[in-house]
């Protein structure tokens, strides 16, 4: 009688997946009337409910949560953490902003005074390297989801990422489908996972059209200085050059200035895109064809997998990739 | 003997004021050497030190501070919020940022969570009503700052804030020594401390040139939908107009789109001038003239101010006025 029932076993007496009576337990998501019923009827019988409310109890819940963000100034990780915090606030919770400015030193800092505030959860949004919360005291105590950002150990987490891949290779094509023959990829030196899993799109997008991915010739790396001067020596080296594929808008918007001042003409000499569908890309002239993230999903999905694993109702170990799409605009025509 | 010396009895029996003997206790700020010695030495002998520094033990410091911000997606925000954590950072204090998202109920309850992680301190950046810490358990225990929002009771803070007023008579100015017979002002319905120095220092400047500020020929309201249509109506309406100040960067991008849209020509037709000096002016074709806040300044006078206070060094009830300065480029020329 005195058994602890587990969400797994739940899910057995159901005969249904721990993720459908994860859905069921927090009203979220798509299953049947028949399906709703059957869950809560194990759950009353095996007093699992009475469990996990005390669980919730004996945590003496803050009712708060943890972001660690890189760069507030980014309009990517900015939009995202305001759609959490906007949903978390609907569902009774605060949200603790923290700026890393993507240093290690102030990173771990930064989790440490998160723990010590008592925070039930945390949101870990990217950052170059792998995420390791295992330097905290009681690591095992905080739930946490990672946007955009391998953890150094999958199976405690959720790992959830705009499709880079995939909007990589459409970005990419699109400038073949416009018309060209010899398109580069424009990046930072800093590189992240969602970073190489753009490269690899492009990469992948060049082999379908035949094209051997070289990096003195099919790469420039520009970062906040001399940009003109790179770009000049690049394309004065690579005359061929029609197409640039621009790893992120804060570069296209750079690049698409430094062209203008060399003396190109986009889309016509050159066609460019870039990648997040930042707001000043229709202010932009040409406006800037880009590729947009969905940070309405994202955040939704973010905020969804957390609370589950807050109220000891969700799984790790999931990876979950939300799809991107394609926005055309002047600049790759 | 056993008398409690204030900061106040210090000054007097100094012979300085208070604000220097604050500056003498942080070592910041310009003071003589003698002035140094002669504030140290009553320091000593009314073992005043002593007495703060218990009071700090006392309080059991946290080394934590909250920051509430209106809206994270500003550049001017989110730049200020950065160099102030940064600052923070390295005297060993950590940054909690709570995004309020201009919402009352929002604030209050972000205010009163940052009050149970026990918080030394506070910084309220911009919003529209004047701020009211009076709301919390015990108010008077968390030292605040207000960046460029005027507090209920100035009387228990320190107010810091650009010269919005001479920001906007300088770029007013900027728009008649370019040539304009008839400028106007672009503005949010949305209103605040800052835009309304901000409006003051428009009228004023036109003042000065002898037109008498109409609010329907001289102020248009733009907020974020329909901006092309509007400023048509306007246009066609009052088509001497030759001038635009924005009175943020945000609205003159989204004038600069529109106007391009409707066919004139910036700065030939209509020159225009913005508000922040963001980073995307640049990029803007032609690219945006602006007055550039300077929030190298704004952030260390915050932090100082703030450190003061949590120390029982700093004196409340002072505003500070940060200088501004005209960025002159192509689309007020």
């Amino acid at each position: 009688m005195n058994k602890k029932y587990s969400i797994k076993d739940i899910a057995k007496l159901s005969g249904v997946s721990v993720a459908t009576v994860s859905r069921v337990i927090n009203d979220n998501g798509r299953f049947s009337e028949e399906t709703r019923k059957k869950v809560q009827k194990v759950i009353r019988d095996t007093d699992y409910h009475t469990n996990f409310s005390a669980k919730n109890l004996r945590m003496n819940k803050s009712f708060s949560v943890g972001i660690l963000v890189p760069d507030i100034s980014n309009y990517f990780f900015a939009n995202v953490v305001q759609k959490i915090e906007k949903i978390l606030f609907k569902q009774g919770y605060s949200t603790i902003i923290c700026n890393t400015a993507r240093d290690e030193k102030k990173e771990l800092a930064y989790l440490k005074m998160l723990e010590s505030k008592g925070i039930d959860g945390l949101i870990v949004i990217s950052g170059a390297k792998a995420f390791d919360i295992s330097k905290l005291k009681t690591p095992q105590k905080i739930p946490f989801v990672c946007i955009d950002r391998e953890p150094k150990d999958k199976q405690n987490t959720v790992f959830i990422s705009s499709d880079h891949y995939q909007g990589a290779v459409e970005a990419t094509n699109s400038l073949f489908e416009a018309g060209c023959k010899f398109p580069i990829i424009a990046s930072h030196s800093r590189t992240s996972s969602s970073s190489s899993y753009r490269l690899r799109g492009f990469k992948d997008a060049l082999a379908k059209n035949n094209i051997t991915y070289n990096k003195s010739k099919n790469h420039i790396v520009l970062d906040s200085d001399n940009i003109t001067k790179k770009l000049n020596q690049f394309l004065e080296l690579e005359p061929q050059i029609d197409g640039i594929f621009a790893i992120n808008d804060s570069i296209a918007i750079n690049v698409l200035s430094a062209l203008l001042k060399i003396g190109k003409s986009v889309p016509k000499d050159i066609k460019i895109i870039g990648f997040d569908n930042d707001p000043q890309d229709i202010h932009s002239y040409p406006t800037l064809s880009s590729i947009k993230q969905d940070t309405d999903k994202i955040a939704q999905v973010t905020v969804d997998n957390l609370i589950n694993l807050i109220n000891h109702t969700g799984i790790t170990g999931e990876s979950i990739t939300i799809p991107v799409s394609l926005i055309q605009r002047e600049s790759s025509k």
